[in-house]
This record gives C-alpha cells, sequence and structure tokens, in this order.
C-alpha cells in the first residue's frame, strides 16, 4: 500500500515514499532497460536503495506516481549542489528527476506529474527555476521537457556521460518561475 | 528469493546481493570443496561475510549469478588497490572475480556469467582493462579464462600462494577494452 | 612556507596545501571583492575552511598557485557528483575551479595555473572532459576559458545563481582530452 | 635527526622513520620528477603523508635509507593484500618498494638498502618471496631488480598503469628464499 | 542449526561459529565439571562469551565440533602473543585448544577434531609449529596429545596454575609440521 | 634526566620509566646488535615504543636499570596472558624481561637488578613464581638465570623462534617464592 496522497493530478496522485516501496524502486533501478534512463551504473542493493531515500535523504523531494494506488514512476527535485554552503545552494534553483516504467508509458502520466511537482516548487517552495538533465539518446524525456513543459534548452553538455560503450552529450534545459503556466 | 536482475545472459541472470544470500555465501565460502578456487583460508561467519558485502563494500561490485530464480555462483569486479589515493587506483583496470557452485559446473553457467559482466565493465564503467588471477590447479578457470574469453596470460607468481601443504603458483591474466569481443 | 611542489609551470609552482595555507583560503574565502568570483555566499571561519579541505577532502584535488614560494590563488578539480554510485562518478568528468588574488591578477598567472593543472588532468588522471562554469560578469574568467584555454562554450544555464541583488547566468564550458594541447 | 638504526650495510643505514623525517617524504612523493617512480599520482599534504606511516601502518615496514646521518631515500615491506582474512595474507609473501632520490642514484645506495632490506625479510620475518613491480619505463629499478639483486621475471601486467598521457606496462618480479644470497 | 561445515573428519563436521551457538559456549565455559579443564576461572555471561568470539576474534580460528548436526565440542588457534609486533607474532607457532562435553567424551571425538584442526593448520595456514598446554590433572588431554596426536612433551612448568585450593604444574607440548603425518 | 628510584641494590637504582627516558629505549629496542636479545623482529618508532609503555602499559611493571644516574638496560615483570579473566591472569605467575646495554654489560649490573626486581615481586606483589624465557644463543642469559638467580630450567621450547636465518629453542625457566633467597 503506497503512502499518503501529498499532491495531485488527476489521474495521477504523488505520494509520500514508505519502506513499503523499496522493492518497487530496488527493482526499476536495476532493471537493464530502465538502467540508461534513470542513470544508475552501479548494483544498488534494498539496504542501499534505503539508505539513499531514508537515511541520507539531505534536502530533495522524493515522490510516487501512483495511478489508481499503483506506483508507475518516481519524480522528485534536489539540489544542485552537495553542500548548501556553495553558491549554488541558496539560489531558488534545483533539478527535477523523473521516470515511469515502461509498460506505464504512453498515457501522459510523465507529463502530469510534473506538472504537479512544478506547480508545487514554484508555488510552495519559493523556487526561481527549475532545472533538468536528460541523456541524448531519451528522446521521449527530451520531448516531454522542451515541447510539453515549455522548459528552455540552455545547452549541451558534451560527453558528459560514458554509457553503452561509449559517450553521450547532456542536454540541460531550465524553467523560470515566470515562464510557467499550466491549466489542468 | 534473489534480489533484482542487474545483468542479463541468456539463461543467466546477474542479480544484486541481498541479505537473503548471506546463507548461501556463507556456506560455498566455507565449504571445504570450494575453498580452494573461492579464495578463503580462514572460516567466516554470517557476520563476517555480512560485513564484507554489505557494511565495507568500498568500491567494487558483486553479482549473484542465478538460473531461473536459484543462486549458481558469484561474480564481481574489485578495484586493484585498497586506496584509491595511489598510482593504481585511477587507471581503469579493475580485477574479476568468478566462482560458480560444484553441482552447477559444466553448464556455461560461468561463461556466460562473465561474458555479461565483462561487457557491463567496459561499456558502463569506461574499464580500460580486466585483469584476474587463478590459482595453477585451477584448470577450469584458466581454461575459462584463456581459452573461452580470450584474455591474454601476462605472467606466472611464482609460489605466490600457500595451501594445502605446499606453493603453488598464480597466473595471472589481462583483457584490454579493444580485445574483447562478444557475440550472443 | 607553503607546501611541496607538485606541478610547475614557470613561474608558477602549484604546491600541495597544508594548514599554514589555512589564513590565504579563509581570507580570501570572505574577501568582498573575491566573494563573487570564488562562489563563497556564507562568512567561512577558519574551522570550516579547514574541514574543507583537510577533513573531507574526498576525491578532488586542490592545489596553491605559488609565484616565488608565495600563494597567488588556488586551482582545483573536483567531481561532477558527490557520490561515486551515481551515472556521473565513473565517467572522467571533472569540474575545474581557479581563482587568483586581485593584486595578482594581469600576469598570466591564471592561465598558467590552468595549463599545468589541465595536462596534468589528462596525463595522468585519465580524464575525458574537464568541465568549468563562469559567472556572466567574470568577463576575465570567460576570456581565459573560451580564448586562452580552448574550452568551448556549451550554453548558457540562464538565471542559476542570485548574487547582488539579481540574477545571473552561468555560462558552462567543457574541453575534451582531444582539443587540448598546450607549448611551453 | 633521523630515527634509530634498524639495518645496516655499509655505508647505508636503514632507519625507523621518525615524524621529522615526513617534510623529507612529503617533498620526495609530491615532487614532479620523482612521482612517476615513487607511484603517487595525487598531492599528498604533510597530515596525509603522516597518516599513512604513522596513524594506518597496518603490517607493514618502512625504512629511512640514509648515508652519514641524512635521508636518501625510502623502503620497505608492503603485505600482498590489504586484509589478511583472505588467502594472500597468510602465504609469506610480501612486496617490496625502493626509492632513491635523484641526486643520490648512482652509488649503489639502492642496491645496498635492498639487500640489507632482503636479508632482513627472509632471515627475520620467515618470508617465503619478496615480490616487486616495476614500471617499463623505470629502467634503472628493472635493471636493479634482474641484474644486481637477481629477482627473476615474472610477468608483465599490460596497460595497468596511466602516466603521462599513455597506459604503460608494470613489470612483475619476484624472489624465492632459496634464490637469495649476498656477500658483502 | 550450527554454522557451515569447514573441515571434515568423519564423524566430526568442524563448523564455524555462529550466534546462534553461544548458549553452547556460554554453558559449557562456566559448568563447575568443565572449567577445570577449559581455562576459565570467573563467570562469563553471555555478553562476555559474544564478545570474545565475535567483537576481539583477532588472528585466531575458533571452531565447533559437531557429530549429526550437534555440537559436542570446540577447537581453536590461537597466536602466541597479543600483538604481532613482537618476536613471537611472525614465527610460524599458534597454541591449540581443544575441549569436549563430558557426555560426549570417550569417542574419539577429540582425537578426530585435533587431526581434522592440525592437518589444515600445516596444509593451509604454512604453520611451523603447534604447540598446547595442558593441566597436571588432565590425563585423557595429556594422553591425546603426547600418545594419540604424537606431540612432544616439551617441559613442564611448574606451580603455573592456581586451582582447587593448589598448585598445579602444566605440560607444555609441541608438534613441529615435519613430525605430523595422519592417515585417515 | 631519569625517573625516581623505585628500588636499589647498590650499585643499581631501578627508575620509574619517563617520556624523557624513551630515545634511550627506542635506541636499544632497534638495534641491530641488541634485537636478538631484546626480542623485536620490527621497527619500532618513538611514538609506537612511547604508546607501548605510557598508553598501553596494561598491567605489567617496568623499571629503567640506572648506575650513577645513567640508565644502563631495562627490567620488567609482564602477565603471562593477554587478558586477565582467563586462568592463567590471576594466579599469581609472572615473566620476568631484562635487558642490559653491551657496554655495561659484565659489570653483575644484569644480576643486581633482578635481585631487586624478583625480592620486589615476591615481597611486595604477592606473586608465587616468576618466568622467563631465554632464547638458546643468549647464553649469558641463561647463565644468570640458572648459576646466578637460581632458576629452575622447567623446559625446552623447540623451533619457538625464527630469527637469523633458522628456528631456535626457547629455554623455559622457572622460580617459585620459596625457592628466592638473596644475600645483599
Amino acid at each position: 500500500m503506497p503512502g499518503s496522497v501529498f499532491l495531485k493530478r488527476d489521474p495521477i496522485t504523488l505520494r509520500t515514499l514508505e519502506r513499503e516501496d523499496v522493492p518497487f524502486l530496488v527493482e526499476n533501478s536495476n532493471d537493464p532497460e530502465m538502467r540508461p534512463f534513470t542513470g544508475h551504473r552501479l548494483p544498488d542493493t534494498t539496504e542501499r536503495i534505503e539508505a539513499t531515500f531514508f537515511d541520507e535523504e539531505g534536502d530533495g523531494v522524493s515522490l510516487l506516481a501512483c495511478v489508481d494506488g499503483d506506483p508507475v514512476g518516481l519524480v522528485g527535485l534536489s539540489p544542485r549542489s552537495p553542500t548548501s554552503r556553495t553558491v549554488f545552494g541558496l539560489t531558488g534553483v534545483m533539478e527535477m528527476g523523473l521516470w515511469i516504467t515502461p509498460d506505464a508509458q504512453g498515457n501522459g502520466f510523465g507529463r502530469k506529474s510534473a506538472e504537479a511537482l512544478i506547480t508545487y516548487a514554484f508555488d510552495d517552495l519559493r523556487l526561481h527555476k527549475i532545472s533538468a538533465r536528460v541523456f541524448d539518446f531519451n528522446e521521449l524525456s527530451r520531448a516531454l521537457f522542451e515541447e510539453s513543459l515549455g522548459f528552455q534548452h540552455e545547452g549541451v553538455q558534451r560527453d558528459e556521460i560514458y554509457l553503452d560503450g561509449s559517450y553521450h552529450d547532456i542536454h540541460y534545459y531550465g524553467l523560470l518561475d515566470a515562464e510557467w503556466s499550466v491549466d489542468g
């Protein structure tokens, strides 16, 4: 049974992460099909995943995307810098992450989840900007950020990641508070 | 129930290690038949094995080789040096380890597991070289590395290990990124 | 007395950081003239600076730029991600940082220091890419990276930092191993 | 003032390392001329060197090579494995390391230091074998081990180290107790 | 359920100690009948026994002697000196300890357990000598070491122990690697 | 300046060890001539010696033997077992150690020091027995214990120590309270 509803955008509910959700996260984090998209490179045990989300969570936000009470993905916001003492920590910019399981894709769940999270981020967290990074081969996510959500394409970090035997670029996107509007 | 699938090469799945797998590791690490091949010399308690794989995991990779959901062995990659501050730490070389339980041997499981791990190591971890050490009496492993997997025989470390009442040589193998090709 | 020489590029020596250098770092990190360029936003005590460079050093490299035995600035390389378990940790990309004190600027010390560090990073640390971020108002650094050192301009992160009463862009640069050549 | 005499082989004395010797170690560990030979890749502060030799000394042996009371180099023996619980820990094999400062080379100091240390290792530590690794470009050390000291060349670990912009081989040597004889 | 099998000599299996075995150890360590033979003089709590075998295990070897899966005693090897930095640490000599519960005595279990442990110690741990101490009144153990196992009687340490109202001698035995042969 | 006088036997004073005496101990512990007699096998730094005598002293007694205020050797008593919880800890037996520097030998200083320490041990520490171990080649010490001090020769521990290229026996001596008489 997933956690409590924190945000809603029909048919999506974004719910608090609970220990019971860990198997869902472990399976998808390690899944060879999902890994290029979730950005995991090393095997993650249940204990490791639990530590990441429960013991070391830091200043970020993680929510489980659910439909009809079943998890379909994960969304979150994380600070741009590992330590809050640098110039990047206090500046009102967070980076957004998002994944939907393969068999739940194609239903607009990613878009709905993102819309709910972005609205929350600007309205409740006083953010000025949300950024996102997407690997070059992830065309679905690139289309989601650029076309569906209206993020600006701010640059291409060449050869930022080594995966599947070669270097890949990372596309960098940004959305300012003033640029955001959504109708539901 | 074993952990999540991380790599696949039919009929092998390489899965994340979980606490539930510890009895399998403890039994095989201590088994008098297996010890000469796994390289254990002293009795290892459950607690000791758990500490090795869960509390002190360091920078290595350990995966459980499974067939039809049942464990048949262990594969892994470990850094060549205990500390990353030495000249050996940043150089893109890791050492591969592998064992298959006696009653699962002879089915090509070791070869399949190794192929999946090697491809992952070169394609996702940006390694330049994978090395392996095999005791002289372990003819199956020597054949696996030299003939099946195409490792180069780089040297014989004379009398590197004392076992079963006398000294034995250790054969040292290496496989460079450019030397690796596998077809499935 | 500064630490031991680690890299040389006449008239610059890049030396190991020692506890004796902390007052120099503390002064410049807090200096109102320097802060917009070093990227510090909050007051840093001596203890905090010591912790950063000596107790929490992590996987980065920090070197004191000196001329005739006197410190004139700081250069360094840091991993793109706080933890090596993510997709960014094993990919051969590090971010370069550099500052020169105001009264030592204009002598090419920054360029010389950068050249020594970059050559070291590609030749000894097996890096594939060095990245750098520069605030939009820091024209000297932008010229240094783009014109003197040959970094590619990979993007403009709009409104990434709030400073001096308004948002500023951050310019993102990258230099691949194959793009680097220096003659002394 | 160097530490106490532990071993002698005229004109060399091998002395215990003391805190007063740390500046000598720090300077040579970081020296750009020496680093390819000492095997250091990252800057080492005084504190780091002190921790290595005094706080984390483990089971190894480190001695300062001196002539007329002045340090000219460092020799040592270290276990082949970071932990004594593995098959490599109890086997009577240690790895020898040795460096002489550039301006003291060419006087046979390395050979004399090695002879004293090897005799001690076999006669007092009950070792069965001493191994050594030498980078391919270090012809002086290769000649020392192969010709002067009588080590057997046991193999070439191809591309084991990345340095100065390319991969280099490491030559692996071994000397068994029964192979050692020295006359003074 | 006892731990994993580490050594076998029919009908004995020597198994790794697990936390589940602690009650068996606690009971026998404190038993008034057993204490003169196990060498305990002070009451030992469960916590104290656990600390001895699990938290402070040091460099020794402890194995549970079992018959048909049930524990009948304990065998072990311990270094002669608490610290490896003394002259006794590197010399290839360990001391053997052994006890069998009263109701399991008289079946040759002690002899079988000792034979398995001694063969392991000489063949896998590269020991040169195994020593043993036995109180003068423990005639069964004295017969076991001298007659059954072939240890040499090396001396009598007069009045080394005060027990049951008077001083007792301790007999000191030794077995060299070259003196050991067993047929099964 | 040596520490306070604790025991006297003309012309010897046995004085408390002070930090100022550490250089004397370090020099003699490491001295290649002395090491076979003091029983040290590995280099001992000043810090290590300080830790042994000041930070980890345990339950033993260590006194500096002095003549005319100058140190000529060291005497001590140590418990037979590393832990006081075993049968050997509470039994009134301690082991005596003693060394005199080479240039002070031949004056009866060892005998006088031993006599003062033994009398103290029986009279003030309620010991029942003092034991001593001497390497076979140390004829001076064997004569001292057997002939001058009246210890009983209780056994020969064959091949207990590896030194100078071969195994040596250790002679074991004991002196009971009732056997001790000295006239000054």
